[in-house]
């Protein structure tokens, strides 16, 4: 069993905080550019020639990688041990993409036979929706996937959808309803005809108020709108833990399981992503994303730190957050397609890992997960980026990058076709934020050293994009261990539930009467 | 002539300096809650109650706008004097939605004059346009117009229409193109009809890399499309400066005008959001959003900061940027309609006043501008609010809320409808994020002490947007005078488009060919 320590006990993090940062004008040669990567799985490499590191840093880098036992805390995941401690709870989201750990057995259920068998009951399940052989109450086929979530629910199966809603064409139209705000609802209700239309409620509780909410929403709009022969309830399927209050109402035309070991913002490659991009693509197509993300796993099994992307991407993050004290990361894809990427990761991201308190329950000293935003490049040089060059703080940057666009059809202009355009814009960012240049009117100098890594593959298609989502996933399990936190619990969000409720019931003090007046409740 | 010095050098600032900080649970009572807020014009208000302020710190903050002298820097941006002194230009986007200052004449051209005349030709042609007598090239009347632009260009207008589009039927189908990725501009083309679109391209410049190339990548596809008798160019407009070269193409099938004192983040109520939101809406529904912008504009002239919403909300600001040493602020508009606004901001408040060097040309000793990031409540609760709550480092929030909603169709479920479950969240997150809650259990302790402040008003309405579009632009201008910064440049965007054209150029040198091989250019 690997042992638990904070970050800042461990040797190797203090020989880091005793050597001097480079600089990344000193050390950004020609000839590291290709040996400062490795592979991510799936064809898709991480680049780090722009980090301020060495070779001495990724040396001790590495110490940090062996002393807090990364590998092995990633080996007892795959292997089903208790990892999400606080909760006691399994963390088996790399197990809905492949076995790479031992057999796991929970009462009696093989819970790798449980999300495969799940992944093809989905699979049947949107065959029959894509040949008309399951219909609308009102016998028409279904055109229309509508998916009802929230946060891990919405969030990355929706950022994966728009990946590749222009690479392929989707078998229906798509639909995502997230907000309680009833402006969502209405929105999305007011584009569809609801005798077509397929609703996907997804929720691991079976509780969450916003879906819940929206659940009946799109009930009672049903009603109001008495269409004849009209039932909605053969048009809402639930995605669903098997324990769960959903589970046990049988209104749902269809239901689908997850369990309690899969984590909301890890959920994308269970049932919770399955159902509405299998309706979307077909099934095949969520099976390419679980083959790219099982790839990306397998990397990241890797003892070299020099071999396993995530594990570096996971070390140099925390050397930039505890050792340089930088606070933010943005994340830059050069892929229109990636539009909600950073949103996705940002859950992620913050949600794992913005914790003060370690596996102990004790305090840490030291920063924990950064704050991540980002945008599709080059629409976000048209927007921040004055601030990532000349601000007084320095951001560490991800670019992501393909060779070719999804779409072949591009157009030359001026010598050069859209896409080499998009990729000499972010080559030169990389640049740019490197290197700086020096000028004699300080309003244009620059001054350099803001790192970034670039992780880029051939094209975006589902392996690749698969392999990505679980290179972040794994890297932010990797952060999680080297901080000695638990990266899989969100206890955080639940202060804001309780209150909410209470406001609801009317159970309020003084102070929060008045500030209900502000909005009239 | 005001003076211009660094805020370290203010007397206000050294006091605030000596000020011991407050605690939100000790000073938030409910007698601040109405006591703590001011107007922002057009129904909107500014409630600072959860701030970490008092009425000592709000004297001290008084006492610092009176020092940088900041209404009366703002009088000289409103009477047309050069504010954006590197670029030695005016600052004008004020005077696009009204007359707060002396007449501004520039080469014998009353200016008031030129920005109401165009607004008044976008009018015109709009109406040409819906009404069908502005026909395309093949005798169709123009059912779609598709907005190509990047930056001010694309983030503002892309967010007011977003923010409006529920609350109207538009009169067009609307697409934005801004991506120099080709797949962003395939996938517009996919979806509309040639024959009956109308394509805006907006470049102030006339030269901007990404969006001249969209248009040629219009142009390109529109050829190879071989539709009898249709000539592309009957189907595109253009919005540009004076003297830009796209002014002096002849192929557009009309050209409206802005000139250098528009910033790009500025421009949304000049005619580079005028002409897209006025086909989308009508004039009618733009000139409201003016009038809004207006009234928060005037509003921003009251000396008193207690009744100064932009100004209090950039002190307040700034107060957490160099004397709490806090990095970013979260935008949470509790409203679906502002999906994009915090994209907006970002651009709006990182591109303005993330600078290092003060108006003298010297380099600054202290923090300025934050890093913005958000998304839609309750979407960003199931989100990064974990961080938020229990994260290592400290986030300012700026809620942002309504009493109703848009669309008034809503639903009660539970005893509430879906609008109250959206505020009574935001109310709930207010109180949790200022007062924390203690638990024996350290993974459900929250420390509290997290500031917010809320925008409120009763509906996000044409008048309430253009207000709250105003109020950010107009705290942002009174925090660069705070830092001393020149807010109204983006010098720190040159050297990547500098870096681009040497790499399409080929004038590149070993490093940047290595990095060249990784994405096949």
């Amino acid at each position: 069993m690997p042992g638990y320590k904070n970050l800042d006990q461990c040797t190797a993090f203090k020989k880091l905080q005793e050597k001097k940062p480079v600089s990344l004008k000193n050390v950004l040669t020609p000839a590291r550019i290709h040996e400062y990567q490795a592979h991510a799985g799936a064809g898709l490499t991480y680049n780090y020639a722009a980090k301020a590191v060495d070779n001495d840093i990724l040396s001790f880098l590495a110490d940090l990688a062996r002393e807090q036992e990364l590998i092995e805390k990633y080996r007892c995941v795959l292997n089903g041990e208790i990892m999400n401690t606080g909760e006691n709870r399994k963390v088996l989201h790399h197990l809905c993409r492949g076995q790479l750990g031992q057999d796991i057995v929970c009462e009696d259920k093989n819970l790798r036979h449980f999300y495969t068998q799940q992944q093809k009951r989905i699979a049947d399940f949107s065959q029959k929706v894509h040949k008309g052989e399951m219909k609308g109450s009102t016998g028409k086929a279904f055109d229309t996937v509508v998916q009802i979530g929230i946060g891990g629910s919405d969030l990355g199966p929706r950022a994966l959808y728009l990946a590749l809603e222009n690479l392929y064409v989707p078998k229906m139209n798509v639909h995502f309803i997230s907000n309680v705000d009833p402006d969502d609802a209405n929105a999305v209700l007011a584009r569809i005809n609801l005798e077509t239309s397929l609703f996907i409620v997804v929720s691991k509780s079976g509780t969450t108020q916003e879906t819940i909410t929206n659940y009946h929403f799109v009930i009672d709009k049903a009603r109001t709108q008495n269409i004849s022969s009209f039932n909605v309830h053969k048009h809402i399927i639930a995605v669903t833990g098997q324990t769960s209050p959903m589970a046990k109402n049988s209104d749902f035309a269809a239901s689908f399981f997850i369990d309690d070991f899969i984590g909301g913002r890890y959920s994308s490659t269970s049932a919770v992503g399955g159902a509405v991009l299998s309706l979307a693509f077909g099934s095949e197509i969520f099976d390419q994303i679980l083959q790219g993300a099982h790839e990306a796993d397998k990397q990241a099994l890797n003892e070299d730190i020099r071999q396993n992307a995530a594990l570096l991407d996971a070390l140099i993050g925390v050397y930039e957050r505890n050792i340089l004290h930088y606070q933010c990361t943005a994340v830059l894809p050069y892929s229109q397609a990636l539009s909600r990427f950073p949103a996705h990761l940002q859950q992620l991201d913050m949600e794992s890992n913005g914790k003060s308190v370690n596996r102990q329950g004790e305090n840490v000293a030291y920063a924990t997960g950064p704050v991540i935003f980002g945008e599709a490049g080059t629409n976000g040089q048209h927007s921040f980026y004055q601030l990532l060059h000349q601000g007084t703080d320095i951001i560490p940057l991800q670019f992501i990058g393909f060779k070719d666009a999804q779409i072949s059809a591009d157009v030359q202009y001026e010598g050069s076709s859209s896409q080499v355009k998009l990729n000499a814009n972010l080559l030169a960012q990389i640049l740019a934020f490197a290197l700086g240049k020096d000028d004699s009117n300080p309003n244009k100098n620059f001054a350099g050293e803001r790192p970034s890594s670039l992780i880029y593959a051939q094209k975006l298609d589902t392996k690749t994009l698969g392999a990505l989502l679980a290179h972040f996933e794994n890297k932010v399990m990797f952060q999680g261990f080297l901080w000695n936190i638990n990266s899989f619990d969100q206890e955080g969000v639940q202060l804001g539930k309780v209150l909410t409720n209470k406001i609801l019931n009317k159970q309020t003090d003084d102070l929060c009467n008045k500030f209900m007046t502000l909005l009239d409740l």
